[in-house]
């Protein structure tokens, strides 16, 4: 049977040292050269078995690919440059060198589509079921990174795309929004920014909270993914209900004063707090009812 | 039941932004400024539930201070100053808010002692078993990171402690050496470095391999902890096997040509490939026999 260190010589082969990486993979710690007028942006993102991905379904790949994937979403919400990550994983005993370096791959290569390198990590086999974790390091690249907390009263607040429904399986394939967020910040002024994990009801409220500040969408602007509908058909909620309040969509929803191509407006930041939505029937106070962990 | 979202809100309020973390925990990133002149370290390791703990036995705080500790004794191995890290908890449902603070508690107050800040994290829950994971972000802070790469022949092999046995309960309260890193590095010739976790038979094989070297060590002169010989009256191993052998010391083992006051110099660097011990019965080649994760 493999050991940890076949699976991590085999990671090492694929390594080697230069200017932005000076020590590779393979030491106590890598050891970059971080650019000297970068700011630093570092997160952190688990995916779980059972919670995030059914390994049953799901193959190794696209399980690895999804726990990079979250995190580079996360650099597009700040709208920096995705620059290295390091990774866990706690492997079911017994699955073998082969599934452990398809988790690898599917990150790795996630990663690479947008120049980021995986610089480190830490492997280890258990009796319980698959856990990985990947914390990314971006740079804001000449962009000042975009917080949440910068929604002013009269800005607009727009999504990228449609919502909703990604539990049929987008959530396992979505696409990180960097080089979209990335430009959307170096030609307008995006006074905050989210990507959407966990509801477009929670993730709105994070921006208003933290910005102090309150919201009104229109029902009829919100675009309804074609998931949504097709959840819709199943469970019998709304269409709409799905496109507001499902989790894992990871487009971007951002605050601006200027008009911005190519997105869809939903709504206006007003003075106040809370979310409110009005449809054909008024208008309503909106309730987080977004996914989280009870503890 | 407390939700994911109180947890989090209760590590937001405890911090604050300055001029290091620009932008603290509560967005989708934190933001360093990350001083210009620092090379960048950055690492990950992981703990989970039967196998680096028992959380049957071990308590919340203790389990978080461990896998600080063991990302704080990687800044050790590379004489860097520990600065910043993030962290994610995959916890047990149902355990309950208080738990996860203390897990926290652990972790911070770990990090704090060493100037080593958690500026992010993420937290779920689900019906496995806890697993933690650190990402550490250290600093050069003045001092030429040290690799496991540059032990040269006649370089002496020395340890910073007593080896074996940590299993009886050293491997939840161990030590990062990390000032001890800096000082050596600081005043003395080190040309290669590593911290004891999988063993000193496994962990002196990675530097010889990649510094391209033989090691030979003196059996009379490997230091034996006491919890070696207590291990070796229950178990019947000699002691000596246990020091050489056991896991999850976090004793510094470095090369360098000078004599280094403090230290037990236990073998020395020699050309050609293998390490070597030599007892009152000869010469034996010694092989790995520390801990490895079977995949």
């Amino acid at each position: 049977m493999a050991g940890e260190f076949d699976f991590i010589n085999w990671i090492i082969a694929q390594h080697r040292a230069d200017d932005f990486v000076r020590v590779p993979p393979g030491d106590d710690l890598a050891v970059l050269n971080w650019p000297a007028a970068d700011l630093l942006l570092v997160g952190v993102d688990q995916v779980m078995d059972g919670v995030h991905f059914d390994s049953r379904v799901h193959s190794p790949e696209q399980i690895g690919r999804k726990v990079m994937n979250r995190n580079l979403s996360d650099c597009a919400a700040m709208a920096c440059l995705p620059a290295a990550a390091v990774a866990t994983v706690a492997l079911p005993r017994g699955v073998g060198q082969s599934y452990a370096q398809k988790l690898y791959d599917g990150l790795s290569r996630a990663g690479e589509r947008f120049g980021c390198r995986i610089v480190g990590g830490d492997t280890a086999s258990w009796d319980g079921k698959l856990v990985m974790t990947v914390a990314i390091l971006g740079r804001s690249g000449g962009i000042a990174p975009v917080t949440r907390c910068g929604a002013r009263a009269g800005d607009g607040i727009y999504v990228s795309g449609a919502l909703g429904g990604s539990i049929l399986g987008r959530h396992m394939d979505f696409e990180p929004r960097v080089e979209l967020a990335r430009s959307l910040a170096q030609a307008h002024r995006i006074t905050a920014m989210i990507d959407l994990s966990d509801g477009l009801s929670r993730d709105l409220r994070h921006i208003t909270d933290l910005s102090r500040v309150g919201a009104e969408l229109s029902a009829q602007a919100i675009p309804i993914h074609a998931d949504a509908m097709r959840l819709a058909a199943q469970d019998g909620k709304p269409a709409l209900w799905h496109a507001l309040h499902d989790g894992e969509d990871h487009e971007l929803l951002l605050t601006s004063p200027d008009a911005l191509p190519g997105l869809v407006r939903i709504g206006q930041v007003v003075q106040g707090s809370g979310v409110w939505i009005t449809d054909e029937s008024g208008r309503h106070s909106l309730q987080e009812q977004g996914w989280q962990h009870s503890l």
